[in-house]
């Protein structure tokens, strides 16, 4: 007999198992530490998710998440300069660089043929009008350094040249701290041809 | 500005960082899965832990945990031969097996004078009593073989061993597919003390 297969622990074992990157050994662990925790602490822990669920939406001018529409960097920041960038999870990590301080434009995803993603399937239409309602001078784009994201860079870039705006992509090169012996080929060649005059 | 930092995120993430061995980074990839998630699997997964906890209570005979008291192990096996584990999971352990065919009897904690863990804080008292009425004629003692199941399995045996029952300590050696170059001395030497005839 086991008392995992006891009706309610299966069935929040199961669904911890449903998280990124979590087993069956790791969802039952969790599933035990809210077993021995106290009513109110668990109470708390499903409350913060129907909380989380109920009022985080996606701001409507950038498509990054937020409690209120426009989010604070849409309401508090120049449109001068847009960044562009898959995910909202990559407006996060450029964010905590402190070293971009326009707006955000979050594309929801990238050209993608084989997984019939086309242009029309992310925010592109949304980024034209942005564009034009807010005077935008600069496009960074910074999707990933994959074939999706080279595309999808390319294909904005197109677009938005004729009009007038500069366009940019972020720099690809060796990481910072680590080693060339280790670099993978790409990369290098990418790092060698891209080289800046010191 | 850190879209971390709105409220109803920021308390979801810390939620998440409570269990066992989650980190923040992990946290936050717990957090979007559930914010990226519908609105349909956060209720259930929320509902999931507010029913478990209001449904999984301790049996009142054994101490595993239930859904109903007494468990199903304990209403349908013999007490003929009781396990006395430290934890749930411990017993759970050993049910995996399917080599142990009688019930159990959690203790919830190890005698441990350190941290103020007397015999009277874990469930030994409960033990002689249910010995008494279920006339259980052999106690297996799989507490943990460290310092603290070690003397919690050796006052228990002080305790029942006048009452005429067979007292039992699980095995201590060597791991079945273990290389002998590599196990610890101490469990070396307990395996080579506990030699068995062949």
């Amino acid at each position: 007999m086991d008392i995992n297969q006891i009706e309610p622990i299966a069935r929040l074992i199961n669904e911890f198992s449903k998280l990124p990157s979590v087993g069956r050994k790791t969802a039952e662990r969790y599933a035990y530490h809210i077993i021995r925790s106290s009513d109110e602490r668990a109470k708390n822990f499903a409350d913060s998710i129907l909380d989380c669920k109920e009022k985080i939406k996606f701001c409507e001018v950038c498509g990054n998440y937020t409690d209120q529409t426009p989010c604070r960097i849409c309401r508090e920041r120049s449109a001068n300069i847009l960044c562009v960038v898959k995910e909202p999870k990559d407006a996060m990590a450029i964010e905590k660089t402190g070293s971009f301080k326009g707006q955000y434009h979050i594309l929801h995803g990238t050209i993608n043929p084989l997984a019939g993603v086309g242009p029309n399937d992310i925010r592109i239409k949304e980024l034209l009008d942005r564009i034009g309602n807010a005077g935008t001078s600069e496009v960074i784009i910074a999707t990933n350094p994959d074939v999706e994201g080279e595309a999808t860079a390319m294909y904005i870039a197109k677009l938005l040249k004729p009009l007038g705006i500069k366009v940019s992509r972020i720099a690809q090169g060796i990481s910072m701290g680590s080693e060339l012996e280790y670099a993978d080929e790409v990369t290098l060649s990418k790092a060698l041809s891209d080289r800046k005059e010191m």
